[in-house]
């Protein structure tokens, strides 16, 4: 790790202690006390003009989401969050320590949420945009993580929120749902997990490919945000394919079996079952299949 | 973690396993084994036109950099590295998943020298140049790890191998001193370490300052490198200025207390010793101050 002395300076007097963090930043690397419980991982990079634009929101937003998205990686495993580490390639503009400082405070300030410290990380400076990547430890719970690969046919799928239009801002201000994973994983047996960044169709799918099962939907069970209608006014195609395909919802589909689905608080969103195979949508009581669609990857 | 979906496919496919990792590719976040050792986080971003050219190098270059500069942070503190995971933004050329498997096997082949899996990522496409991202984890050893800031008035300041004019190739193509690291700890009581990164007289101030104390250094006594004298040739400027301010030669630099010193193995380089403040090199008999210059954060 290197990067400018006095914005690690900076950093450091802003980094509170943490019983597991035994050196923080401004060593060559942080140092965590080890845990007795399997240790996850997971990195996100963000992009200017893909996941963000720089000209039009607020530092902070950014700096939320970079660690948010993160979070909800955690959240998707019922992990707890420990601590990230964070690098940044910044635009040379003239207030570029101005930028650093303010994306630190949004990471910090969704990090500080969940407890998180920020222990490291690597702040340069570039002819290009901006660039963010955060990586993010976490600790299984005493209940193990929870996988992708778990779901059986005849498992009730839910999700936990309503879909569609997160780019109307709400890509950029959610709430990661670790708390909710974790109530959930204490209280339900869950067969499987994943959080939505791709789109309610795409997640679901990787859940499915990696479980060996197929899926039935049932339209009318599908949450559908505000934001989604509203998409829908501009984009003329249904609020349903919205939630469907947005994408950066960052709820979380999770499959449970019928024995314990008694255990699963009622805010929760039903929205289908887990069958032997395929992968359909019923409307009313006409099956369509689904593709496993939503934001489409450049390198697809 | 996300990314595009063959892709990961493939990744998977090469990943070993390890017994460390519990879970690697293609879940929301991989898993490891917990260990009892302090656990050593690092990550360093590079960007095409600051950290490499991607018109001129092959990408396994690239990719062997990338990871190398991790390990290099690693071995400054003594530690075994156990995993990486890997963030990429790839530009929008034609033959972008070419150069995200490229990148990939460089990495690899950097990691496997080490028995380093990579167990995760991220990988993006933008309209921007190339960034990678690595965040790398280790262990510290039973004899814990080492700082910066343990060097002592008196200390003897040693470097690991001939310094100066790594921009001719070698910052591209360094091997990390994690086996010599590890070797030294084990043999002798390191009072503090550091890699170089932005050069040895910045590289040494950042120790001085970590450690509150000085140095004066002997200009016969540092290592220069046939390229530093390359340099020299087309720069006009001494090949010890090279030497002490080029960075991106990835040796360590290492201090020892002088009861400590006949377990030095001879082929390391006693550069000069810790004294109570100041910074100066002797020319002869001629001492000449030293700034903590090397190569420029453009944000400092």
């Amino acid at each position: 790790m290197s990067g400018e002395f006095a914005y690690i300076e900076w950093l450091r007097k802003r980094t509170p202690t943490h019983p597991r963090v035994l050196i923080g930043p401004g060593d060559d690397c942080a140092a965590l006390a080890p845990g007795t419980r399997p240790l996850l991982v997971t990195t996100d990079m963000l992009m200017d003009g893909t996941d963000f634009l720089l000209a039009e929101v607020d530092p902070r937003r950014i700096g939320r989401k970079a660690m948010a998205v993160n979070l909800s990686d955690i959240a998707a495993m019922a992990g707890v969050p420990i601590a990230a580490v964070v690098s940044v390639a910044l635009p040379q503009i003239t207030n570029a320590r101005k930028l650093a400082e303010e994306l630190y405070l949004g990471m910090r300030e969704m990090a500080d949420r969940f407890q998180v410290p920020i222990v490291g990380g690597d702040t340069n400076s570039w002819d290009g945009k901006l660039v963010i990547s955060v990586t993010l430890f976490g600790e299984a719970t005493e209940r193990g993580s929870v996988r992708r690969n778990g779901a059986k046919p005849g498992d009730w799928l839910y999700v936990t929120g309503p879909l569609g239009g997160s780019i109307l801002g709400r890509h950029l201000d959610f709430m990661p749902r670790i708390a909710e994973a974790l109530a959930l994983h204490e209280a339900v047996d869950l067969d499987a997990m994943i959080d939505i960044s791709d789109g309610l169709s795409a997640d679901l799918h990787h859940i499915l490919e990696e479980s060996g099962c197929g899926a039935t939907l049932d339209a009318d069970a599908i949450p559908i945000h505000p934001d989604a209608i509203l998409r829908s006014q501009s984009s003329g195609r249904p609020p349903l394919e919205h939630a469907l395909t947005d994408g950066e919802d960052f709820e979380l589909i999770f499959a449970v079996s019928p024995e314990q689905i008694h255990r699963v608080p009622s805010q929760y969103h039903r929205i289908g079952v887990c069958t032997p195979s395929g992968y359909t949508i019923l409307e009313g009581t006409t099956p369509r299949p689904l593709t496993p669609r939503g934001w489409i990857h450049p390198l697809s």
